[in-house]
């Protein structure tokens, strides 16, 4: 069917959108594909969710709180930050819109890794953000020194995806200090599967610098990828100016089931430590398994892998087409540079076993 | 405190956000000014959360469906249309934001009454739209002989806010027809409260007009403000560009909760039918005691009343300040032609008893 574009604006016609891994319907799927907690979700969480149904779900005909300040303040607790240095939206993604909208320009280039998540260009176009891509080094690290030009800001996954590899702190301390006049947003949807979580996050250093924005979600980590929440930490100018966006927008983003599961996994800490754990040494057995096959695979500080079969016949692609055949579900890009790889996220220790038994079928 | 906007984007520094009516928090309040629903949701809609939340809310580690594809099929069934033409989002607030990034320019101009949504100008000015508001006849009616000028869009809530007057159906196939190279948006939030609605809404003329986009929202008739639920309807190749600038901006913007509970309340026909009856004789009930107030109240088509004492010694202000001092909040906005009238939303019988006991106290 051809679309009759007439009535569109010259910026719609010139979108090319985000592309979601995939959900597909299946049963017995083995879903490695998005990279998805393979536990639940703190029972507290899922209380505190079932609470708002209460009372015949009475409260749900009211409005939620609009700046979800509940949620902002047990964020800002956890994080020992002010509450004005908080700022929560639905997922990540549509924090990173905000910022997107409240800092970039046309005018003074965005710089981004090459080999990154795939939504920051798309963004860039939706917001009319120039963009100078900067080439990771040939192991896919990131050296800063390539980020040392004039720019009009720079973004960055921390740990990166979809390699897994994570900078050290002291790198994006040098990064913000030497872009004074420029917004560095580190995108750290990963970050709490870093062994030493609290000395990686860049969130130590947001009273140190007033330019940087450091965005977590809770579709990982916290297993709620199914809820809607990420947040953003940065200095109370910068939440302020994603404040005004948003409420020039959507008033209410966050509904009142995921405030209160959010708030209440937030103040699960001891779950959430333990399931963090349980997925760092899921992951190191999955690495073992996977060179144990041949693959080469990247240090990953992250609840996925991007390896590297080392088979000659069969190309990854062919891999991962076989895998799929079989119902085991990963990631493949078709691009240069990652094209040789597959992002795999680390499953329950079931979903790993089976993993490596449909790859040693196939190899 | 002074705020540094040194790092903010131009446009960012000229937003003026959107402020919602206020959610107090205190208890014993009769909240009148928001307009929601006096009833609770749906039964079915409540068990169908709950059921997202069983087997330890396992299913909300998994992205949601990022089109809410159940959603649209439904509502697609119950209105009459094909899965094309119906698009959902996070409130009928995240629509319009939409629409306006998809379909208004700064080249031409956006017609809108000059008394409506107060959300309508702050859009213009997140996507750099040009307005031209058309001020209401003296009876705060829409005459659409003044849209008959060159326009690059039309937006009017029908029935309109904060007024409550309904637009006959045949006013706005007149309307669509005129500008059939400009987008005409009908924003049915309150349609629910028309006597005959599925007479009165637009939407019965979507087959017919491919310019013509009508949105309605889960936060009145449907009680579900606390959960965030949108719709909107129109032409396939309308329905495309949505989907496009949503895919750009946030890929996954109703969580799973929410997607089962609107569902399950667009299948709940009975349910709906019945409450949305008891809002309308609740209404009448309370136009009858304010008029018996002295009371000037507009023919209201919505769950609200738009109404003007005719007190010589308080002025509106006065009153909407001592309903206050109640604990009875309503409507009132300071602004030129408006601010003789109180918006006041139709609550339960106990509810609209106090209201009325409260306004015989301070008149």
């Amino acid at each position: 069917m051809s679309i009759d574009t007439r009535l569109w604006s010259n910026k719609i016609r010139k979108l090319t959108p985000y592309v979601a891994g995939e959900q597909p319907k299946a049963e017995d799927l083995c879903k490695l594909n998005t990279n998805e907690n393979p536990f639940a979700p703190s029972p507290k969480a899922v209380a505190a969710m079932q609470a708002v149904l209460l009372e015949d779900g009475q409260v749900l005909r009211l409005y939620p709180e609009p700046e979800s300040d509940e949620l902002c303040r047990v964020l800002a607790d956890y994080h020992g930050l002010r509450r004005e240095q908080v700022f929560v939206g639905n997922g990540s993604d549509e924090i990173l819109a905000f910022i997107f909208a409240c800092f970039f320009t046309k005018e003074r280039p965005l710089l981004m890794p090459d080999v990154s998540y795939s939504f920051y260009p798309v963004y860039a176009q939706t917001f009319g953000v120039d963009v100078h891509t900067i080439a990771l080094k040939d192991d896919f690290s990131i050296d800063l020194d390539d980020y040392r030009i004039p720019c009009g800001g720079v973004i960055l996954p921390n740990p990166n995806a979809p390699t897994g590899i994570l900078l050290p702190i002291e790198n994006i301390r040098k990064l913000a200090s030497e872009h004074p006049s420029s917004v560095i947003v580190i995108d750290e949807a990963y970050i709490d599967y870093a062994d030493e979580v609290k000395s990686a996050s860049a969130i130590s250093l947001i009273d140190e610098f007033d330019n940087l924005i450091v965005t977590q979600t809770f579709s990982k980590s916290r297993s709620l990828a199914g809820l809607r929440v990420g947040a953003a930490f940065a200095n109370p100018n910068l939440i302020t100016a994603l404040s005004i966006y948003k409420n020039s927008f959507n008033s209410y983003p966050l509904d009142r089931v995921a405030q209160a599961g959010a708030v209440a996994s937030i103040l699960d800490d001891a779950y959430f430590e333990q399931k963090r754990q349980e997925v760092i040494a899921l992951r190191g057995d999955l690495v073992e398994s996977l060179k144990g096959l041949g693959f080469e695979v990247l240090p990953s500080a992250a609840n996925f892998l991007f390896a590297k079969p080392s088979h000659d016949t069969l190309s990854t692609k062919e891999i991962f087409d076989a895998l799929r055949a079989s119902k085991v579900i990963v990631r493949h890009w078709d691009k240069p540079r990652i094209k040789d790889h597959l992002r795999i996220t680390v499953g329950t220790a079931e979903q790993n076993a089976r993993l490596i038994a449909t790859l040693k079928e196939i190899l």
